[in-house]
């Protein structure tokens, strides 16, 4: 089922420390970024990648686009100031707003195509879907630095992207946070809003978000399994 | 201050799929088991290790520590069928009821001195502490698969051992625990329906459990980060 991919890029990356746009930092060789977009180069499904940037980068991205071979991005919008703004100048260059658009973290090179086949899948069902994994550590809500409460967490995930969702869902929902001056930590917490029903898909715990130093040694890692293991 | 520490070691580590006890795989050359007890063997504040094993095991593991030259294992108590069994028969062998009594994950042998220093000595002030990190991920709750709640995750966080008490405190848990047939998925869950007070002291996200074999390749980069950065 064909998809269009928002991937917004903009963000600074300060809790890397890397002084520069994390995305550009490498793996065994290769910009970050160009690890995520691969996956979605390689997909045929995929009929083309939205990249949402800051202006400051567009001659590096563009020439990093072309050293790599990645010929899927239809369209570089302009990044704004939070990552909800992002995807939003995204979504207004998605070419159908009856198909399916996913949103995808630029810092999540470990996805995996039967996770987006699956999740492509319910969200053009169901009009929303989400990649999660189940928690694993127990969960505590604290007050004033003192433990408040034990959360049940057998019905607790842990939210990755992407995100899919019906493109004219995705922009009701982005409508309704703009009138009402609301920032959501991820795409779905917009689209829970309007009220609209959104799918749990389970992927994998592989699926990590390069976002301080240590991640990149578990990406390393990462890296290296997947060789061994040749999945 | 000092201090004993419990080490429950009699787990199966089924979701390990190493077809042994867990603890003897190695990182490195060493068993993570070894790994773990070097930390507490290395603190001058820790007066005895508890260790609690199965009876299978007892043969290989008092090789190990004479191997390896772990001299602070004052007791080692026979594992229960659930976790907090072990614990509880660990606890019976602490030598000072009035004493702080740490329990420890044998399968997180990335926890740092600092962090065990804060600890004892907010378990020594307050009667309970835990090591927790900021829930980093969006959390949401689910309702048959699909997103029933955005958690709102600010105070949320993820608990990670060592968990330290007053020994008369965790007792008290544990006693009241088993008349009500309470099975909790961590220490501080029983103490905590005492009620009594637990302070959280924030550790490091590198101190993660070995569980899943992925986690191999993410305890080999986080040595290898050590080495490298020499802390």
């Amino acid at each position: 089922m064909p998809y269009q991919v928002i991937i917004p890029a903009a963000g600074q990356g300060k809790r890397m420390g890397a002084g520069k746009n994390k995305l550009l930092l490498t793996l065994e060789g290769v910009p970050i970024l160009i690890h995520t977009l691969r996956v979605f180069e390689a997909d045929a499904e995929c009929s083309g990648i939205i990249l949402a940037i800051n202006p400051s980068d567009e001659q590096e991205f563009k020439s990093l686009l072309k050293e790599y071979g990645i010929h899927k991005v239809s369209s570089l919008v302009t990044g704004g100031k939070e990552r909800q703004d992002s995807v939003y100048n995204g979504l207004r260059a998605v070419h159908s707003i009856d198909g399916v658009v996913l949103v995808h973290d630029a810092a999540r090179p470990f996805i995996r195509l039967e996770t987006i086949r699956n999740l492509v899948e319910a969200a053009s069902k169901d009009g929303g879907a989400i990649v999660a994994v189940p928690v694993k550590d127990t969960i505590k809500k604290a007050d004033d630095g003192r433990v408040a409460e034990t959360v049940e967490r057998s019905s607790l995930w842990s939210v990755q992207t992407p995100q899919a969702f019906r493109a004219s869902v995705l922009l009701e929902a982005h409508n309704k946070a703009m009138r009402e001056q609301f920032i959501g930590t991820d795409e779905s917490s917009l689209v829970e809003r309007i009220p609209h029903h959104v799918s749990i898909i389970e992927g994998d715990y592989d699926n990590i978000k390069l976002t301080t130093p240590e991640d990149l040694y578990f990406a390393e890692a990462i890296l290296r399994k997947r060789k061994e293991s040749g999945v």
